[in-house]
């Protein structure tokens, strides 16, 4: 019989990370310098990126090893186990077979620690002293945090301010692992003092927090930027997820039909699909569906073209699905999948149809969320409850068909900080939004017109 | 190289509880009815517990077959991972090898579980459809209330309606399981009411938590009561923990030197120590160590003797250390260690030698959980805490003699729901609070005189 929880000793975790940009059909388009609209140079990167990472990003190398220091660190909690979702196959009444790789295991509690320790290790090598970086609802800021407590580097997080206020527990920890944080809009940076001039109330933006952080980083010399997705090489460091998982399927003689992980930047989606898209690409027959929230629908309903990162357009141009970076989504409580683009990557390979889009309600997420805390235990983050809901969604349409298919799905973080909304939506008071056309119309008509 | 992580197979995971009565050189002294002061019967138990869990309150089997259907549960998590504590060793600089139990990998976050899958499962195979309980500061109520969800059984926790409405995140954990969560004193029981009569504004405590879950219990047929510490039955189940700590030292050729572990009522202390104990009193050299709060010193300035469990003399009387049934302890943030006594296993144990005791204050507890934290990235509970700072003294003792001993603690619980006091430790709020040698003296004069 296969384990409830399939394991592999750290002597057999994976020592390079796999870099899709070797393989695909259509290589990305290149980011472009938001003044010039021309494409970016290491050199306009090099005041808030450090050299390795700069370089990363562009790498066509398939395999890139993983530094032995940032293994030692992994081994604190990876790999990280995959779980054989035995009670909620039996729940669902399915033929198929259930596997999730349990990312909720890390100490920051989502798999965002993956690159954040990656991003501090080269930035230490580089000479770096202190990172800088921003956090909306506080699982970025902490996994940073945690990174730079165990390499000894110096943190500041920027807290979108409305959060900071809300989400005391996550400011907390992001404390406890010594990172200094900042209620975003500050008066420590220029960015912060002019909206705060402007609106001395602001709760503040993560567009607001990015440009403080960014300008943190770019006016000192002992500090660099760091970003928790969307990113080349932030996807890349995440590849170790999907890596592990197939050495945990092989060992009990499986293959995935279907692979499932929520998107938001596209950190988690790429982490666990891209080792198996290289598959994919060379010929074999494989599934793969990117779980996003309906009222944030970028990949489902957004336009494939070149976009700014953020509402101030300071960050480069990326080409991307993008709502228009004006877009504000709901306040749905999948903070972590509330953003108008998605990961330069993840947007090619969907554009490619490498990988399928699905777009979910939230109450329906929540639902499937019950249904798997009440069976396998783990309460799963909001974000990860996307991909529980894919996976159900296929899994009873196996039923219908009376296929065995067999389905890997990443849980990328617990909920452990999310019981406001657990309780939100015991108590019946959970909102199911799907934005409305004519909006995102609206939004898509500001998006520059950008030719080559 | 010993790996960061010893893990053991879900195939080798014990299949049998340990029960350190079989091996006791002094048996533990019999309980009381309140009533007669006369030795308890098991007819005095069954309004309120399965006959298999009465049986194993009694028995004085060394082994104990763990049934299947609790293993399959067990396997959602268990065996939980050994970690080695290469992080926390260097920080010391010590040449003691650590290693720490990591039971925060349940799905409630501590070792709780271990015991309360357990019950719900004699109580379902008995014929009960419901379980009723009490909670302080919420970990037992949501270990329950999982375990009643993954077997199918209601659940009733009478949560001390001071931790209700200051902890409302732990109840909505209780509630995301499917638990009914009473604010306690309520209107449901005739002690609740009575409480409510005299006092409409009462916040409630444990002992008032526990009439009520009681007399719920022993007025409905389909209904028994469930508690999470003290009991025989419980530190047995608790077992795991040791046995499954001793196979993954076996597998990289080491055996502890130093057993350490937090004790309140004790089943943590009891699940890691007991079956180390079982080769002491075989003759092996190796030093237990119970760690309570200098704030309820009860293993180390209580009294062995009988006494009752709770404020209102409802329970029996146990032979046992404690600091009389009228002690209040003072609100440090270790709730779980907050008892006035503790269990009659453990008591006997120290009583006899076997283990010692340790009262550690409260600020050295939150400086040895952010040293531990901040390397090797967990995010301890304050209980748990107190047996990290346990090893590190005993570790930095090593340091000072050039022993290069194995220790070996029990990492209880994550702290993720315990970030106010992590939070009022980092604004120095924290009270460093010692109990007063003539409060413990007059509430231990207020013990019963009891010939058996």
């Amino acid at each position: 019989m296969i384990p409830y929880k399939i394991l592999l000793d750290e002597q057999d975790m994976p020592r390079q990370w796999y870099n899709i940009q070797a393989d695909l059909p259509n290589p990305i388009k290149p980011a472009l310098n938001p003044q010039t609209q021309k494409p970016l140079t290491p050199d306009d990167l090099l005041p808030i990126f450090p050299m390795p990472l700069i370089l990363q990003e562009v790498s066509t190398e398939r395999w890139i090893d993983i530094p032995d220091e940032i293994l030692e660190i992994y081994k604190l909690w990876r790999p990280s186990p995959l779980h054989r979702a035995y009670n909620l196959e039996k729940a669902l009444q399915t033929p198929a077979r259930i596997y999730y790789k349990q990312e909720g295991v890390s100490p920051a509690g989502s798999h965002k620690p993956n690159t954040a320790i990656a991003q501090a290790y080269y930035n230490k090598v580089s000479g770096m002293k202190r990172l800088a970086t921003e956090t909306g609802a506080g699982q970025w800021g902490s996994a940073l945090s945690l990174a730079c407590s165990l390499f000894g580097l110096e943190c500041t997080v920027y807290m979108v301010k409305v959060s900071y206020h809300q989400k005391p527990y996550r400011r907390s920890l992001i404390e406890t692992w010594g990172a200094n944080v900042i209620p975003s809009p500050s008066n420590l940076t220029n960015s912060g003092r002019k909206v705060l001039e402007e609106d001395p109330d602001s709760m503040g933006s993560l567009g607001i927090a990015i440009s403080e952080a960014v300008e943190d980083a770019a006016t000192r010399e002992d500090t660099n930027y760091s970003l928790g997705s969307v990113l080349n090489h932030v996807l890349l460091h995440q590849t170790i997820i999907g890596l592990e998982a197939k050495a945990q399927l092989a060992k009990v003689n499986e293959y995935p039909d279907v692979v499932v992980a929520c998107c938001g930047g596209g950190s988690n989606f790429g982490g666990i699909a891209f080792p198996f898209l290289y598959d994919k690409i060379n010929g074999k027959d494989i599934q793969v569906i990117a779980v996003e929230p309906s009222a944030c629908p970028t990949l489902t309903r957004g336009e494939f073209t070149y976009d700014y990162g953020d509402l101030a357009k300071l960050t480069p141009l990326c080409m991307m699905y993008t709502l228009g970076h004006d877009f504000v989504p709901p306040g749905i409580h999948a903070g972590g999948l509330r953003y108008h683009g998605d990961s330069p990557l993840v947007s090619q390979v969907v554009n490619d149809n490498l990988a399928e889009a699905r777009a979910l309600n939230q109450l329906g997420v929540f639902e499937a969320a019950m249904l798997f805390t009440r069976n396998e235990g783990i309460l799963p983050a909001p974000e990860s409850a996307h991909a529980i809901r894919g996976a159900i969604d296929v899994a009873l349409e196996c039923k219908e068909s009376g296929e065995a298919k067999t389905i890997l799905f990443n849980l990328s973080g617990h909920g452990h900080f999310d019981l406001t909304a657990y309780d939100d939506y015991l108590a019946g008071k959970l909102d199911d939004y799907e934005y409305p056309d004519e909006a995102i119309k609206k939004s898509l008509a500001g998006l520059p017109k950008i030719e080559l």
